[in-house]
């Protein structure tokens, strides 16, 4: 077993899934798809394999009292918080940096905390296989196979396998393609040896703090300002200090796409983002009708409703997205239910704090 | 002015507007417009030109708590009690056996308490030309210009105009039309001459009584002993034991269809029927979204939305019905909104108490 930490990341506002999503309670503090949130469902996956001694989160700071509640076992240094937002290269970085102080020989798993994954134990095969490669010198992400043209997310074009003993093989990386138009998306489909970027990487981090120092060397500078102040009264105030002057990136543009020995492990674990009403209703129910509570449907399909406690009658209606909350009640067709970003733009030019 | 009673008729189960109307809250009792429900403003509206002492409502046991909280101002033996509902014909029987005892020169509006009506001025104008009419020993009807070639209502074929001084024109009743087929009511409105027929009637007591004799003498003969038990202690048991011998039927079908002395009253007084969702969201929106509370719509339009104490945000829909309580949700285009009885029935089946 190797020595492998998990690294949760808990930032985004996850407005998509607005009414239920809330600034001060984002989609992974949401009991999305089962009792568990999506944060716990994270945590839950990689138990088996990973101690909870070794399980970081990464959140900004209205986020702790949260993490705390909903992972009671987490200690609290293990929660390491971001000054303010500036997009995950600095996040991870400031968690790279404590994980380093931690252990410098640790292998770690970044995982987002919005997604689903449904065969865990292949997810652990995975991840155990890229860990194998990580520990080569690798920096890994994980291929999810597409099941359709998907224009929502990056692709991974996948090169030669790795001579590497592991229990799923892992390939090197041609290079990352960018959210694609239609055509392309379903050109790369039909080829193969492309994959979905699920953002979920494995890495030892010394080898990913030497990419920040090739790659975006004034969040490495920080970086190591950070990791020097560890356990020292300082800390706060060298964090504040150089937080502002950390890469404003993202890990995929920053590191992943410019490294040179990054690769990649198919992984067929049932994965799925759930990063709109349409995705998790896609996720919860395929096309059929879907409801939290009690549904009478005449002549009703495909819709998707979320309305606990109560009876929804639906008469006529086809595909719609149904989201009842207490104090605010969103309808749409699943096919424009990303435009709930629209509403909630309007709730914040309108200063309707309440409602965000 | 006229000694003019008015009987208010508040039976029905108004199971068209579920969720807000149920068993024991019916579409009467609720405020579906304004502030005051269907049955105060029925009330309201006559207050000018009718003082309460000749003010009666006949319904059903269940509803006198909610009458007498509604109408504070009615005394107790203004609610005439029908132990069962056995058709309007029979309530408004019953209703003239009170108001005979009560007054026999009584002239009397009898009025639903499920409508709405716009221009209360001219609609106290054409009561007033009613009861003069009445007074000559017609029975009128109030007949609605038609807007549309509505197929939802009976109409009324008007006749010649008769030699009576009042604020408006009365003219003899040809003919009474049940709901016709789209073909027919087209040609009506385009005739003219043709009115919908409300179900609002004015006529002397001693009149319509003898109506009843001629056309219906089974009730007529238990009017007759309710009429004699009136303030005895017999009351109870003589109304029970003749109440099972009155006709079923309506007083469309029993008495105004066949007698002979029938006036009608065009009526241009902003009437409308509210026994559905759609045709209530006709009348407070027209085309137009309406909500009951803050409403964000995203290319959304023509939509019905009741959600108290909530925001609705609409997105890419259209012309739907939203009714949003603690308990229930319904969701239907305005066309198919009076399929909520389906739904009702379903809820019936099924033994939904708690939502009928």
């Amino acid at each position: 077993m190797p020595r492998l930490y998990v690294l949760v990341l808990s930032g985004g506002a996850g407005t998509r899934l607005w009414p239920r999503s809330r600034r001060d309670r984002p989609k992974q503090f949401l009991d999305l798809i089962a009792d568990r949130t999506l944060l716990q469902d994270t945590v839950d996956r990689v138990r088996e394999i990973v101690p909870v001694e070794r399980i970081f989160v990464v959140a900004p700071p209205a986020h702790r009292p949260l993490i705390h509640e909903q992972l009671p076992e987490l200690a609290t240094d293990h929660v390491v918080v971001e000054p303010y937002p500036r997009g995950n290269a600095a996040a991870v970085g400031l968690a790279m940096a404590a994980l380093a102080a931690f252990d410098p020989e640790a292998v770690v798993a970044v995982l987002p905390s919005d997604h689903v994954v449904e065969r865990r134990a292949q997810f652990r095969k995975v991840l155990l296989a890229a860990t194998a490669a990580a520990e080569r010198g690798h920096l890994v992400t994980l291929g999810i196979a597409p099941t359709a043209p998907d224009t929502g997310f990056g692709y991974i074009e996948a090169g030669e396998r790795l001579d590497i003993e592991a229990p799923v093989e892992v390939r090197l990386v041609k290079r990352f393609i960018e959210k694609p138009k239609r055509e392309a998306a379903e050109k790369m489909v039909a080829d193969g040896g492309h994959f979905w970027n699920a953002g979920m990487f494995v890495w030892r981090v010394e080898e990913v703090i030497k990419a920040y120092e090739q790659h975006l060397p004034a969040t490495a500078k920080a970086i190591g300002a950070i990791r020097e102040a560890i356990g020292s009264p300082r800390y706060e105030s060298v964090l504040a200090e150089v937080w502002e002057e950390t890469d404003r990136t993202t890990l995929d543009y920053g590191i992943a796409e410019k490294a040179s020995n990054v690769a990649v492990v198919p992984a067929d674990i049932g994965w799925h983002d759930v990063g709109s009403w349409a995705r998790l209703a896609a996720v919860v129910s395929g096309t059929e009708n879907w409801s939290s509570g009690d549904l009478l449907a005449e002549d009703a399909n495909g819709n998707y409703v979320w309305a606990p406690g109560k009876l929804t009658a639906l008469i006529g209606v086809e595909d719609l997205v149904v989201v009842d909350t207490p104090d605010a009640l969103l309808i749409s067709p699943k096919g424009r239910s990303e435009e709930v970003k629209t509403i909630v733009d309007r709730l914040k030019r309108e200063d309707r704090e309440d409602l965000l």
